[in-house]
Protein backbone atom coordinates (compact mmCIF):
# COMPACT_ATOMS: atom_id res chain seq x y z
CA UNK A 1 0.00 0.00 0.00
CA UNK A 2 2.63 2.59 1.02
CA UNK A 3 6.31 2.44 -0.36
CA UNK A 4 7.73 4.25 2.39
CA UNK A 5 9.24 3.31 6.04
CA UNK A 6 7.24 4.84 8.97
CA UNK A 7 9.32 4.58 12.36
CA UNK A 8 7.94 5.96 16.10
CA UNK A 9 9.75 6.23 18.56
CA UNK A 10 8.55 5.74 22.34
CA UNK A 11 9.37 5.85 25.84
CA UNK A 12 8.81 8.60 28.78
CA UNK A 13 10.33 12.08 29.03
CA UNK A 14 13.80 12.55 29.41
CA UNK A 15 14.44 8.82 27.95
CA UNK A 16 16.12 10.80 24.84
CA UNK A 17 13.72 10.49 21.87
CA UNK A 18 14.79 13.77 20.37
CA UNK A 19 18.38 12.98 20.22
CA UNK A 20 17.85 9.65 18.55
CA UNK A 21 15.22 10.89 16.28
CA UNK A 22 17.65 13.39 14.97
CA UNK A 23 20.57 11.35 14.69
CA UNK A 24 18.32 9.12 13.02
CA UNK A 25 17.71 11.43 10.39
CA UNK A 26 20.70 12.65 10.04
CA UNK A 27 22.00 9.14 9.06
CA UNK A 28 19.42 8.15 6.86
CA UNK A 29 19.70 11.91 5.07
CA UNK A 30 23.67 11.01 4.65
CA UNK A 31 22.43 7.32 3.05
CA UNK A 32 20.30 10.02 0.64
CA UNK A 33 16.85 9.09 1.61
CA UNK A 34 14.09 11.93 2.01
CA UNK A 35 13.07 11.94 6.04
CA UNK A 36 10.11 13.44 7.41
CA UNK A 37 10.88 14.10 11.30
CA UNK A 38 7.46 14.45 13.02
CA UNK A 39 5.64 14.40 16.56
CA UNK A 40 2.32 13.86 18.35
CA UNK A 41 0.86 15.42 19.46
CA UNK A 42 1.66 19.05 17.35
CA UNK A 43 2.78 17.83 14.31
CA UNK A 44 -0.03 19.84 12.30
CA UNK A 45 -1.16 23.56 12.29
CA UNK A 46 -4.45 22.09 13.86
CA UNK A 47 -2.06 19.58 16.09
CA UNK A 48 -0.56 22.60 17.66
CA UNK A 49 -3.66 23.51 18.61
CA UNK A 50 -5.21 20.57 20.27
CA UNK A 51 -1.72 20.58 22.22
CA UNK A 52 -1.86 23.64 23.56
CA UNK A 53 -5.48 22.92 24.82
CA UNK A 54 -4.27 19.02 26.41
CA UNK A 55 -0.62 20.27 27.83
CA UNK A 56 -1.16 23.88 28.92
CA UNK A 57 -5.29 24.03 30.06
CA UNK A 58 -5.31 25.76 33.13
CA UNK A 59 -8.73 23.61 34.21
CA UNK A 60 -8.34 19.90 34.78
CA UNK A 61 -9.53 17.93 31.11
CA UNK A 62 -11.04 14.49 31.55
CA UNK A 63 -9.81 11.63 30.55
CA UNK A 64 -12.13 10.37 27.74
CA UNK A 65 -11.84 14.15 26.82
CA UNK A 66 -8.16 14.20 26.35
CA UNK A 67 -7.98 10.86 24.74
CA UNK A 68 -10.43 12.30 21.96
CA UNK A 69 -8.10 14.95 21.92
CA UNK A 70 -5.09 13.44 20.83
CA UNK A 71 -6.80 10.61 18.48
CA UNK A 72 -8.40 13.85 17.12
CA UNK A 73 -4.87 15.19 16.47
CA UNK A 74 -3.47 12.11 15.31
CA UNK A 75 -6.50 10.89 12.80
CA UNK A 76 -5.53 15.15 11.25
CA UNK A 77 -1.11 14.38 11.60
CA UNK A 78 -1.73 11.01 10.02
CA UNK A 79 -3.86 11.93 7.02
CA UNK A 80 -1.98 15.19 5.93
CA UNK A 81 1.02 14.30 6.92
CA UNK A 82 2.14 10.91 7.32
CA UNK A 83 0.03 8.73 5.01
CA UNK A 84 0.98 11.82 2.18
CA UNK A 85 4.94 11.01 2.88
CA UNK A 86 4.74 7.18 3.29
CA UNK A 87 3.38 7.48 -0.55
CA UNK A 88 5.69 9.45 -1.83
CA UNK A 89 8.26 6.63 -0.69
CA UNK A 90 9.83 8.70 2.12
CA UNK A 91 10.76 7.89 5.83
CA UNK A 92 8.80 9.26 8.36
CA UNK A 93 10.66 9.33 11.83
CA UNK A 94 7.80 10.39 14.61
CA UNK A 95 7.75 10.94 18.50
CA UNK A 96 5.00 9.29 19.79
CA UNK A 97 1.95 7.69 18.16
CA UNK A 98 -0.35 4.82 19.07
CA UNK A 99 1.81 3.59 21.47
CA UNK A 100 1.98 6.80 23.92
CA UNK A 101 -1.42 6.85 24.50
CA UNK A 102 -2.11 3.39 25.49
CA UNK A 103 0.28 3.29 27.55
CA UNK A 104 0.05 7.17 29.24
CA UNK A 105 -3.99 6.93 28.54
CA UNK A 106 -5.01 3.29 28.74
CA UNK A 107 -2.89 2.43 31.64
CA UNK A 108 -1.53 5.60 33.32
CA UNK A 109 -4.96 6.86 34.01
CA UNK A 110 -8.31 4.92 34.22
CA UNK A 111 -9.74 4.02 30.54
CA UNK A 112 -10.05 0.74 29.08
CA UNK A 113 -6.61 -0.18 26.98
CA UNK A 114 -8.33 -2.04 24.15
CA UNK A 115 -10.90 1.21 24.01
CA UNK A 116 -8.06 3.68 23.55
CA UNK A 117 -6.45 1.73 21.34
CA UNK A 118 -9.81 1.14 19.06
CA UNK A 119 -9.95 5.14 19.18
CA UNK A 120 -6.52 5.98 17.56
CA UNK A 121 -7.22 2.60 15.11
CA UNK A 122 -10.40 4.26 14.04
CA UNK A 123 -8.22 7.62 14.12
CA UNK A 124 -5.96 6.56 11.62
CA UNK A 125 -7.25 3.95 9.75
CA UNK A 126 -5.17 1.15 11.00
CA UNK A 127 -1.72 2.99 10.09
CA UNK A 128 0.89 0.58 11.72
CA UNK A 129 4.34 2.20 12.21
CA UNK A 130 7.21 -0.23 10.40
CA UNK A 131 9.64 -0.30 13.11
CA UNK A 132 8.70 1.44 17.14
CA UNK A 133 11.81 2.11 18.84
CA UNK A 134 10.89 2.38 22.48
CA UNK A 135 13.98 4.29 24.54
CA UNK A 136 13.65 2.32 27.83
CA UNK A 137 14.35 4.08 31.04
CA UNK A 138 13.20 3.65 34.28
CA UNK A 139 11.42 6.93 35.92
CA UNK A 140 14.02 7.81 38.54
CA UNK A 141 16.54 8.14 36.05
CA UNK A 142 14.65 9.74 33.40
CA UNK A 143 13.26 12.57 36.08
CA UNK A 144 16.94 12.93 36.90
CA UNK A 145 17.72 13.95 33.37
CA UNK A 146 14.97 16.46 32.86
CA UNK A 147 15.62 18.03 36.35
CA UNK A 148 19.71 18.36 34.89
CA UNK A 149 18.28 19.92 31.74
CA UNK A 150 16.15 22.49 33.34
CA UNK A 151 12.99 21.49 31.57
CA UNK A 152 10.10 23.00 31.92
CA UNK A 153 7.80 20.48 33.61
CA UNK A 154 4.18 20.51 31.28
CA UNK A 155 1.30 19.10 32.88
CA UNK A 156 1.92 14.93 31.85
CA UNK A 157 5.30 15.90 33.48
CA UNK A 158 4.40 17.09 36.42
CA UNK A 159 2.82 13.68 37.05
CA UNK A 160 4.36 11.41 39.97
CA UNK A 161 7.50 9.20 39.48
CA UNK A 162 4.90 5.55 40.41
CA UNK A 163 2.77 6.83 37.26
CA UNK A 164 5.98 6.83 34.99
CA UNK A 165 7.12 3.77 36.07
CA UNK A 166 3.22 2.58 35.10
CA UNK A 167 3.92 3.67 31.87
CA UNK A 168 7.37 2.39 31.36
CA UNK A 169 5.48 -1.41 32.33
CA UNK A 170 2.91 -0.81 29.83
CA UNK A 171 5.30 -0.07 27.37
CA UNK A 172 7.40 -3.12 28.35
CA UNK A 173 4.04 -5.34 27.91
CA UNK A 174 3.16 -3.54 24.49
CA UNK A 175 6.73 -4.51 22.83
CA UNK A 176 6.21 -7.55 24.39
CA UNK A 177 3.17 -8.60 22.78
CA UNK A 178 4.35 -7.52 19.31
CA UNK A 179 8.39 -8.24 18.77
CA UNK A 180 8.57 -8.03 15.12
CA UNK A 181 7.87 -3.83 15.72
CA UNK A 182 9.47 -3.39 18.13
CA UNK A 183 13.18 -2.60 18.93
CA UNK A 184 13.52 -2.12 23.11
CA UNK A 185 17.28 -0.15 23.54
CA UNK A 186 18.30 0.69 27.01
CA UNK A 187 18.44 4.54 26.99
CA UNK A 188 20.75 4.46 29.94
CA UNK A 189 23.34 3.57 27.21
CA UNK A 190 25.67 5.93 25.83
CA UNK A 191 24.15 7.64 23.23
CA UNK A 192 26.62 6.47 20.16
CA UNK A 193 26.08 2.85 20.77
CA UNK A 194 22.08 3.97 21.29
CA UNK A 195 22.44 5.35 17.61
CA UNK A 196 24.27 2.17 16.46
CA UNK A 197 21.98 -0.48 17.80
CA UNK A 198 18.78 1.89 15.97
CA UNK A 199 21.10 2.66 12.42
CA UNK A 200 21.81 -1.62 12.37
CA UNK A 201 17.98 -2.58 12.50
CA UNK A 202 16.70 0.13 10.18
CA UNK A 203 19.54 -0.68 7.51
CA UNK A 204 17.69 -4.27 7.82
CA UNK A 205 14.33 -2.26 6.68
CA UNK A 206 16.00 0.05 4.12
CA UNK B 1 -29.49 7.47 37.91
CA UNK B 2 -29.60 10.97 37.53
CA UNK B 3 -32.54 12.75 38.88
CA UNK B 4 -32.95 15.81 36.70
CA UNK B 5 -34.05 15.75 33.14
CA UNK B 6 -31.93 16.09 30.00
CA UNK B 7 -33.51 17.60 26.91
CA UNK B 8 -32.11 18.21 23.52
CA UNK B 9 -32.51 20.67 20.98
CA UNK B 10 -31.52 19.42 16.96
CA UNK B 11 -32.18 20.63 13.80
CA UNK B 12 -30.33 22.34 10.61
CA UNK B 13 -28.62 25.80 11.42
CA UNK B 14 -31.85 28.77 11.21
CA UNK B 15 -34.47 25.89 12.29
CA UNK B 16 -35.09 28.22 15.53
CA UNK B 17 -33.36 26.10 17.93
CA UNK B 18 -31.93 29.10 20.45
CA UNK B 19 -35.40 30.75 20.49
CA UNK B 20 -37.44 27.67 21.69
CA UNK B 21 -34.76 26.87 23.96
CA UNK B 22 -34.91 30.33 25.50
CA UNK B 23 -38.19 30.05 25.66
CA UNK B 24 -38.37 26.86 26.93
CA UNK B 25 -35.84 27.89 29.80
CA UNK B 26 -38.38 30.56 30.93
CA UNK B 27 -41.30 28.88 30.75
CA UNK B 28 -39.50 26.24 33.69
CA UNK B 29 -37.68 28.41 35.57
CA UNK B 30 -41.75 30.55 35.65
CA UNK B 31 -42.74 26.81 36.70
CA UNK B 32 -39.84 27.34 40.05
CA UNK B 33 -36.91 24.93 38.09
CA UNK B 34 -33.66 25.08 37.82
CA UNK B 35 -32.75 25.46 34.40
CA UNK B 36 -29.34 24.98 32.85
CA UNK B 37 -29.04 26.34 29.50
CA UNK B 38 -25.97 25.16 27.18
CA UNK B 39 -24.88 23.29 24.01
CA UNK B 40 -22.33 21.82 21.62
CA UNK B 41 -19.73 22.80 20.45
CA UNK B 42 -18.38 25.31 23.19
CA UNK B 43 -20.14 24.47 26.19
CA UNK B 44 -17.23 24.49 28.59
CA UNK B 45 -13.91 26.65 28.32
CA UNK B 46 -12.04 23.75 27.02
CA UNK B 47 -15.22 22.85 24.47
CA UNK B 48 -14.88 27.06 23.56
CA UNK B 49 -11.26 25.80 22.17
CA UNK B 50 -12.17 23.34 20.94
CA UNK B 51 -15.14 25.14 18.56
CA UNK B 52 -12.45 27.26 17.36
CA UNK B 53 -10.73 24.95 16.09
CA UNK B 54 -13.42 22.87 14.50
CA UNK B 55 -15.59 26.28 13.21
CA UNK B 56 -12.82 29.04 12.07
CA UNK B 57 -9.69 26.96 11.61
CA UNK B 58 -8.61 28.21 7.89
CA UNK B 59 -6.85 25.01 6.73
CA UNK B 60 -9.48 21.78 5.75
CA UNK B 61 -9.57 19.32 8.98
CA UNK B 62 -9.87 16.19 7.82
CA UNK B 63 -13.62 14.45 8.94
CA UNK B 64 -12.02 11.69 11.39
CA UNK B 65 -10.35 14.98 13.14
CA UNK B 66 -13.25 16.80 12.81
CA UNK B 67 -15.45 13.89 14.38
CA UNK B 68 -12.96 13.34 17.70
CA UNK B 69 -12.86 17.12 18.23
CA UNK B 70 -17.03 17.28 18.23
CA UNK B 71 -16.26 13.69 20.72
CA UNK B 72 -13.65 15.40 22.73
CA UNK B 73 -16.10 18.34 23.59
CA UNK B 74 -18.64 16.16 24.35
CA UNK B 75 -16.90 14.23 26.69
CA UNK B 76 -15.89 16.98 28.47
CA UNK B 77 -19.05 18.96 28.86
CA UNK B 78 -20.95 15.76 29.64
CA UNK B 79 -18.77 15.12 32.44
CA UNK B 80 -18.16 18.87 33.77
CA UNK B 81 -21.71 20.19 32.80
CA UNK B 82 -24.55 17.56 31.93
CA UNK B 83 -24.46 14.57 34.48
CA UNK B 84 -23.36 16.66 37.58
CA UNK B 85 -26.21 19.18 37.02
CA UNK B 86 -28.57 16.30 36.34
CA UNK B 87 -27.27 14.99 39.70
CA UNK B 88 -28.68 17.78 41.30
CA UNK B 89 -32.14 17.33 39.42
CA UNK B 90 -32.10 20.28 37.52
CA UNK B 91 -33.37 20.20 33.73
CA UNK B 92 -30.49 20.87 31.03
CA UNK B 93 -31.79 22.37 28.05
CA UNK B 94 -28.62 21.68 25.69
CA UNK B 95 -28.02 22.82 21.90
CA UNK B 96 -27.15 19.94 19.88
CA UNK B 97 -25.95 16.80 20.86
CA UNK B 98 -25.01 12.93 19.66
CA UNK B 99 -27.96 13.17 17.03
CA UNK B 100 -26.13 16.07 15.36
CA UNK B 101 -22.96 14.67 15.02
CA UNK B 102 -24.84 11.28 13.60
CA UNK B 103 -26.61 13.94 11.12
CA UNK B 104 -23.90 15.63 10.48
CA UNK B 105 -20.81 13.70 10.61
CA UNK B 106 -21.91 10.08 9.73
CA UNK B 107 -24.49 11.38 7.13
CA UNK B 108 -23.74 14.35 5.51
CA UNK B 109 -19.91 13.59 5.32
CA UNK B 110 -17.97 10.35 4.72
CA UNK B 111 -17.65 8.30 8.05
CA UNK B 112 -19.60 5.50 8.87
CA UNK B 113 -22.82 6.64 11.27
CA UNK B 114 -22.71 4.10 13.37
CA UNK B 115 -18.92 4.48 14.01
CA UNK B 116 -20.23 8.05 14.83
CA UNK B 117 -22.61 6.85 17.54
CA UNK B 118 -20.39 4.29 19.16
CA UNK B 119 -17.40 7.70 19.56
CA UNK B 120 -19.94 9.82 21.23
CA UNK B 121 -21.08 6.92 23.21
CA UNK B 122 -17.79 6.11 24.25
CA UNK B 123 -16.60 10.03 25.13
CA UNK B 124 -20.55 10.19 27.47
CA UNK B 125 -20.50 6.79 28.97
CA UNK B 126 -23.62 6.29 27.14
CA UNK B 127 -25.76 9.79 28.01
CA UNK B 128 -28.77 9.44 26.31
CA UNK B 129 -31.42 13.12 26.26
CA UNK B 130 -34.89 12.29 28.33
CA UNK B 131 -36.42 14.27 25.08
CA UNK B 132 -34.75 15.30 22.06
CA UNK B 133 -36.57 18.13 20.08
CA UNK B 134 -35.85 18.23 16.22
CA UNK B 135 -37.16 21.40 14.85
CA UNK B 136 -37.67 20.30 10.95
CA UNK B 137 -37.22 22.47 8.40
CA UNK B 138 -36.32 22.20 4.21
CA UNK B 139 -33.03 23.87 3.96
CA UNK B 140 -34.37 26.50 1.10
CA UNK B 141 -36.61 27.88 4.50
CA UNK B 142 -33.44 27.86 6.58
CA UNK B 143 -30.99 29.40 4.52
CA UNK B 144 -33.58 31.96 4.02
CA UNK B 145 -33.84 32.99 7.38
CA UNK B 146 -29.89 33.08 7.68
CA UNK B 147 -29.74 35.34 5.45
CA UNK B 148 -32.03 37.82 6.66
CA UNK B 149 -30.69 37.72 9.88
CA UNK B 150 -27.50 38.65 8.12
CA UNK B 151 -26.17 35.71 10.55
CA UNK B 152 -22.19 35.54 9.69
CA UNK B 153 -22.00 32.09 7.96
CA UNK B 154 -19.54 29.84 9.89
CA UNK B 155 -17.66 26.81 7.80
CA UNK B 156 -20.53 24.24 8.50
CA UNK B 157 -23.01 26.76 7.09
CA UNK B 158 -21.24 27.71 4.39
CA UNK B 159 -21.88 24.06 3.07
CA UNK B 160 -24.53 23.38 -0.02
CA UNK B 161 -28.35 23.15 0.48
CA UNK B 162 -28.19 20.02 -0.84
CA UNK B 163 -25.73 18.85 2.35
CA UNK B 164 -28.57 20.57 4.54
CA UNK B 165 -31.17 18.39 2.65
CA UNK B 166 -29.32 15.28 3.61
CA UNK B 167 -28.76 16.36 6.99
CA UNK B 168 -32.21 16.95 7.25
CA UNK B 169 -33.17 13.76 6.28
CA UNK B 170 -30.69 11.93 8.69
CA UNK B 171 -32.25 13.84 11.45
CA UNK B 172 -36.04 12.56 10.17
CA UNK B 173 -34.43 9.09 10.23
CA UNK B 174 -32.81 9.02 13.61
CA UNK B 175 -36.43 10.53 15.21
CA UNK B 176 -38.13 7.53 12.90
CA UNK B 177 -36.00 4.80 14.98
CA UNK B 178 -36.60 6.19 18.90
CA UNK B 179 -39.68 7.75 18.69
CA UNK B 180 -40.73 7.58 22.39
CA UNK B 181 -37.48 10.16 22.78
CA UNK B 182 -37.83 12.37 19.94
CA UNK B 183 -40.41 15.16 19.07
CA UNK B 184 -40.81 16.29 15.94
CA UNK B 185 -42.00 19.87 14.89
CA UNK B 186 -42.69 22.11 12.11
CA UNK B 187 -40.18 24.66 12.29
CA UNK B 188 -42.09 26.76 9.72
CA UNK B 189 -44.83 27.29 11.94
CA UNK B 190 -45.47 29.91 14.37
CA UNK B 191 -43.00 30.13 17.29
CA UNK B 192 -45.47 30.34 19.61
CA UNK B 193 -47.24 27.30 18.57
CA UNK B 194 -43.99 25.27 18.55
CA UNK B 195 -43.23 26.59 21.80
CA UNK B 196 -46.85 25.25 23.05
CA UNK B 197 -46.38 21.80 21.37
CA UNK B 198 -42.86 21.43 23.52
CA UNK B 199 -44.29 23.25 26.87
CA UNK B 200 -46.42 20.36 26.75
CA UNK B 201 -44.05 17.47 25.83
CA UNK B 202 -42.26 18.46 28.70
CA UNK B 203 -44.84 18.91 31.08
CA UNK B 204 -45.54 15.59 30.85
CA UNK B 205 -41.99 14.50 31.69
CA UNK B 206 -41.73 16.49 34.89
Amino acid sequence: MTRGLFITLEGGDGSGKTTQAELLRAWLAAEGRVVVRTREPGGTEVGVEVREIVLHHRGDITPRAEALLYAADRAHHVATVVRPALERGEVVIQDRYIDSSVAYQGVGRVLDADAVRALSDWATEGLAPDLTILLDLEAAAARGRLDEARTRYDRLEAEASEFHDRVREAYLAIADREPARFLVVDASRPVDEIAGRIRARVAGLL
